[in-house]
């Protein structure tokens, strides 16, 4: 189902122009238009869905297979080093536009980026509160 | 199959005692021990593959199954407020240990962390001739 105003969904669904680099049923990718560095790319579903939370468990699991075929024939044909695969929910997270999606960032040496967070020192005891609290 | 001399195969396997969030025949869930935030957790398959370009297609479609599954448990017992997860691959994307893992990230307010890139600027015709690169 798709979302009206939903800027991505216009895009998933080829009513506004974009940069495709793939698409079948139920995706999009296009090149996202203030790239991290060339190539990085946007796994968009054609249905909406705002976040993690929302889609179907196995479309989300469809999305991780198409990243990682993606992320293959990105090395290939890019020749890239690494390669990040970030997905964001929430506007805390970093999500700027709802409708579910997934960044796809090859990575080169010398790119400039630094697509990390700032590591904690935690005691054990503390950690080990936390994981009685979350352990399923 | 596990790989001698991988730390995260030892983790995963529980040679190595960790702080277990979650755990089933393929997969252990542990606590980050230099988190980000409060729940910082590692998604490890049990088997060993360096990266996204390594492990099977099914296996990483399963791992996103859980991450979904784990997100939205982490939502409910740690009243988290965004979800980061981030799955990087080879040294230059910032991946250290080379045992195909993914950060789950819950976010909070305040929080401190900003995973992001510095987004570029680049000209259609620059995006156009990446995606003719590119697309298939």
């Amino acid at each position: 189902m798709k979302k009206k105003d939903c800027i991505f969904c216009k895009l998933a669904n080829g009513e506004i122009p974009t940069n495709t680099v793939y698409e079948d049923d139920k995706f999009r990718i296009i090149l996202d238009l203030s790239p991290a560095t060339k190539g990085h790319s946007l796994i968009l579903p054609k249905n909406h869905f705002a976040d993690l939370f929302e889609i179907d468990e196995e479309l989300v699991a469809d999305a991780m297979k198409l990243a990682k075929k993606t992320a293959a024939h990105m090395k290939e044909t890019l020749h890239c080093e690494g390669f990040n695969i970030v997905q964001n929910n929430g506007s805390l997270a970093g999500q700027t536009v709802f409708h579910y999606h997934m960044h796809l960032i090859p990575r080169y040496s010398g790119d400039g980026q630094n697509i990390a967070w700032k590591p904690t020192t935690v005691e054990q005891s503390d950690l080990e509160a936390i994981c009685n609290q979350i352990k399923y």
